[in-house]
């Protein structure tokens, strides 16, 4: 092992961001290599200490040297495999906070979009027209939303929502002494189908774990009331995505924004894909490429970085078995 | 001139609506005819004291014995003319209040689609194809916003945006003292020049005056950094619509949402209409089916009734010099 950093597929390091984290490995006699991509770093990552960026279940793998490896990302449920670690020891951190901003305002957008039904002007106007004359417009005024999965992202959601003066605004949670008080309200998990049928806005903010998985089924779907959106920018697996197609076609739900799914890339004739009351966006609502989150994601590492070289503990280290 | 309130045009007076009008005025002695729209009540409304709704300039000539027209409405450009009024001390009065929640949410919506350039996403996705990579997209935080015509509109609006943590919001506004704190600084329309150049979405609420028109003229549109957006949702009037044409043709803006231009209906032809960072919508933002709206326009009919009938003055008289 050297006391080498890798920094990995991070298309938006640029000259300035890479003097702010060499500064940092200076202190600890650190030297940074950069890759452009996976592919570029194939059989050259052995003696690295510390790995930094989107790095491929592969070259983890052979990365037997690693002893940290910061994701750059929220979601790493592809990497959260102690299988995949050389080293028994080794830590790995996510980025959390880093795309709450951009998702938040995704979240915003999309949910506003639904509300006073976008879709229904756009091609019109486009095509010549004037109109259409709208019906039932609605409002995040007196709007009750729910966010599922009330952590950074939903939080900073949340926090933006509040603005609006929805009716209620309820966080379901497993530990909500934690919750931040945006939340009028914090349930737990298991009061999650209670509080479904007074829901007309769900966020779902949710990583990928078995406790998450399909965890708005059918039976939930049901649940919610037929003037409700469901919103999602965690995980897709965390949807039973028939149940909710079923639903959407059968006007159970008014309408729903997905920048997840299942798979991905949805396959061309997916229906989903003809609705007019669905959103669909490809995975873009956390774009890595804000300025203001690629800087986060710099800083957040670099904060990392410098407790990593005195010997402190890190601050976003992900608990393999939890995989959150 | 008998005690008689002329209710027109106003699709969503509820059954439950109408009562609440009904308890008012009842306490004043005043009856209730409803006119379906301006159609119906031509040649009826000579011998009324009172008209709510939106009323057509012909209709309130023949209104000879009018005291009171409550337009149900923020704009009253059409009918802020003297010489439409037998009366010579008439009074005219909007809703300034109503559209504000449903016009601050669609200029959040609107904003946050185009810099998070929305629309390069949904055409694909319809297509069956997942994509594309997204470029440089930004965000409301850290974003200059100005609001040109800080009334209840614009305020609601700079409400919302303060929650996404923009860098400022600046006020344009004749009498700065009475300007809502969320503004980070309030200049006047003398200095709308040296803050054009700091701002990135320049928020257009103005009515129709002899002031505002062309207010946003090819020589200012032209002090406007070419990273900015253009969201007009007070007239059409108040923008020299075909320099903002070539602005926005020539790249020398980002990006505009219109949901007033010149004219209405736009011509079918007009390029405004295939320019993928333009936002057109046929006069909808205020929409006034919104439930909400709907009520406070009747809610605030009601209290000025009650004011009317204990000869108070009224709340939100339009000067018909100043034309607001």
């Amino acid at each position: 092992m050297s006391k080498k950093i890798a920094l990995i597929d991070y298309r938006f390091l640029t000259k300035e961001r890479m003097e702010r984290i060499r500064k940092v490995a200076d202190v600890g006699g650190y030297t940074l290599q950069y890759f452009e991509d996976n592919k570029a770093c194939r059989g050259q990552l052995t003696d690295f200490e510390i790995l930094f960026g989107s790095v491929s279940r592969h070259n983890i793998r052979e990365a037997v040297s690693a002893k940290w490896v910061c994701a750059g990302r929220v979601g790493v449920d592809t990497v959260c495999d102690p299988a995949l670690y050389a080293q028994p020891d080794c830590i790995l951190t996510n980025s959390p906070g880093v795309y709450a901003v951009s998702i938040a305002e995704h979240l915003i957008m999309t949910a506003l979009m639904l509300l006073r039904k976008q879709y229904l002007f756009a091609e019109p106007m486009r095509r010549g027209e004037w109109g259409p004359e709208p019906d039932a417009i609605r409002s995040l005024k007196g709007s009750r939303i729910t966010v599922l999965g009330p952590g950074a992202i939903g939080t900073a959601f949340a926090i933006r929502a509040k603005s609006f003066e929805p009716a209620s605004i309820i966080g379901v949670k497993r530990n909500s002494a934690k919750a931040d008080p945006v939340y009028d309200r914090v349930v737990t998990p298991e009061e999650l189908d209670s509080v479904l049928p007074e829901t007309d806005i769900l966020a779902m903010c949710l990583p990928n774990t078995s406790e998450t998985k399909e965890i708005l089924s059918a039976k939930r779907i049901a649940l919610l009331p037929p003037s409700a959106f469901v919103l999602n920018i965690g995980r897709g697996g965390c949807v039973d995505q028939a149940a909710l197609t079923a639903a959407l076609k059968e006007g159970r739900l008014a309408g729903a924004a997905l920048d997840v799914m299942t798979p991905e890339p949805l396959p061309t004739d997916d229906p989903l894909r003809q609705m007019e009351n669905v959103i669909l966006t490809p995975h873009i609502a956390g774009i890595p490429n804000l300025d203001y989150s690629i800087d986060l994601i710099v800083d957040e590492f670099c904060e990392d970085l410098a407790r990593y070289i005195k010997g402190e503990p890190l601050k976003y280290v992900i608990d393999m078995k939890r995989g959150y």
